[in-house]
């Protein structure tokens, strides 16, 4: 086995997941994730850990989803006796076809979703991690070779994440004591509200309320946002490829939308509910190595030299207690390439400009 | 994909499991098992059954148990907790090397395997399913091509399993009146007693108290055993060769045993407790589309013209009610040809002689 298979689970469960004696675990494998479920299995028996692997395929939920009538029963309770009774919930992504579901009609997924709000609030409850093995179709989604992608993804993941935590922490102390944020880039100028919000370190571990390996992204959950954004970096939503999405604010809500590609389907996601037309996120990549966009969001939005601001559901981290927040039942991350001709500011000064930040 | 694999799929989930609308459905797949996995998912689809897919590898659980310590907590509440709230349990084997296990030490097995009884219980009072996918490491085990042993699976699973059903009623019958059975074959001379005890038409489906796709035998769990038996069908027991075993019973219990081969391993498993020296299971092989044996015993032991006898736990289905039968935490088969210088007895009456039985 690559070493760095085995770096990564320790990462994983040691880093990120805390994992202790006892934990029960669910580990969700991906088909093509086996080798790093293998690694991580190991570390667990190491830890005296819990284990119980699920088997998530695209191909068994296209299957799944296309021969049912549409009429999901709510919360399975045998899912959702699991998902209680779990701890931790690591889930490995890698499967051989990254458009495996693409042929499943929107409205049957959202009914799946609606079906099962129960399961996935508890498996928020729970510990939970998502990471990724390189597989050959994430390296394909992101137009590299597979050695080079493997070589990408453990750039992006083995991390000295005690000193990015620390970095990060600048940032998310500059967050919490502002009150206005402000970027400035070629065809954005938006200012947002953070008073009262609490920034999360995402230091790819459940100790900084960080889900994802890798993160390394500083993120809160601004309100009343003003003024025009466009989002260069490109990407695919849901199965489609979105290209300069340029959103227009008043009063904290999109009240216009263009974009040279996929319009549509922007339109489609901004008319979900009324909470998609409002900011759930606004998020500052700050993980270098991840140094290309590689249409996988959840290396994209914590590429160095970018900011993120999603549609839709904000954090309950980042609000005052008891405060829901944005509701919405979509959250869609869209990105902006600040490495030039660009600036942050937070009321008023200015606190990365073309990518550098202020202690740099 | 290939048809047959929708039709094993169509076996599994409407003749052997009888899924229902709502019905909450585990389906444990093996790392070879995803097409028909694919297949199963969508027949629960179509029927309006919950799904939830878990993975099982032996390289998983090889490296889980060779980095643990040993001591393993009982009865995970998760996975207990998932089991308990499960109403249809399907495991479809299939893995990319038999032998993937080898490795562990014995002692760990047997402590993981104790300390997850109540999990298994809670499984065994699902309607519970274990049926496999032809991989090319199945093949290999049985030293068949490919394509050669997809063949002979689909024709031990693809049956008129109706019609089968009705023909193995008359061996239940028999068995279910008599109070005698002789074995009598070159090497063997064995009577056992049934007075009592029910014997299960294992026709593949839960309906008939049958766990296995495919199936095709009639069992039951005799006591009182006396004489010898030699078992002639080759096998393989916990990893190694075993051939021609001999086994002597005085008053139920195995007092002398030998082998041409493997001989350490069967006194390993009749040494294991006391209840692994009495027999807990008599069995009919009556499926004649298994007309091979491919060293995996749940086709071995349905194979056409053979009696199997397992030492060890009977089957509740067999015994009076609230009987607990034969204690014991191991079960294993062995097998004996009948197609010659051969006959069966019950009660003194020939049932099958030379393999052909009474009503052929």
């Amino acid at each position: 086995m690559d070493e760095r298979v085995r770096e990564h689970a320790e990462v994983l469960v040691d880093w990120s997941a805390r994992i202790e004696e006892g934990d029960d675990v669910v580990l969700s494998v991906g088909p093509d994730a086996h080798e790093l479920a293998v690694a991580v299995a190991e570390k667990l028996g190491e830890r005296g850990a819990n284990l119980l692997a699920t088997y998530s395929s695209g191909e068994i939920t296209r299957a799944y989803l296309r021969a049912h009538d549409g009429e999901f029963d709510e919360n399975p309770d045998h899912e959702r006796a699991l998902l209680e009774e779990t701890d931790v919930y690591l889930s490995i992504g890698g499967g051989r076809n990254t458009s495996a579901t693409a042929d499943v009609p929107g409205d049957v997924r959202s009914e799946y979703r609606d079906a099962r709000t129960e399961i996935r609030e508890a498996r928020y409850d729970t510990r939970w991690v998502s990471t990724y093995h390189p597989t050959r179709a994430l390296a394909q989604q992101a137009e590299m070779a597979y050695e080079e992608y493997q070589e990408f993804v453990y750039d992006a993941v083995l991390r000295d994440w005690e000193s990015l935590a620390d970095e990060m922490a600048q940032m998310k102390e500059l967050l919490d004591e502002g009150s206005e944020v402000r970027l400035v880039s070629e065809g954005t100028d938006l200012t947002m509200q953070i008073d009262d919000r609490t920034a999360v370190n995402s230091a790819a571990s459940v100790a900084y309320d960080s889900h994802n390996l890798p993160s390394g992204e500083v993120f809160t959950a601004p309100y009343g946002t003003e003024g025009e954004v466009t989002f260069d970096v490109p990407m695919t939503l849901r199965g489609e490829s979105v290209r300069n999405v340029r959103l227009e604010f008043e009063d904290g809500e999109v009240v216009d939308h263009e974009a040279e590609q996929g319009e549509s389907v922007v339109g489609d996601i901004l008319e979900a509910d009324e909470g998609a037309r409002r900011l759930g996120e606004l998020g500052i990549g700050m993980n270098r190595a991840i140094d290309r966009h590689t249409d996988n969001i959840m290396f994209d939005e914590k590429m160095g030299d970018t900011v993120h601001l999603a549609v839709g559901r904000a954090y309950d981290a980042c609000l005052p207690d008891g405060e829901s927040g944005n509701d919405s039942a979509v959250h869609v991350d869209m990105i902006t390439d600040v490495s030039e001709d660009s600036r942050l500011e937070i009321d008023g000064e200015v606190v990365q400009e073309n990518g550098q930040f202020r202690w740099e």
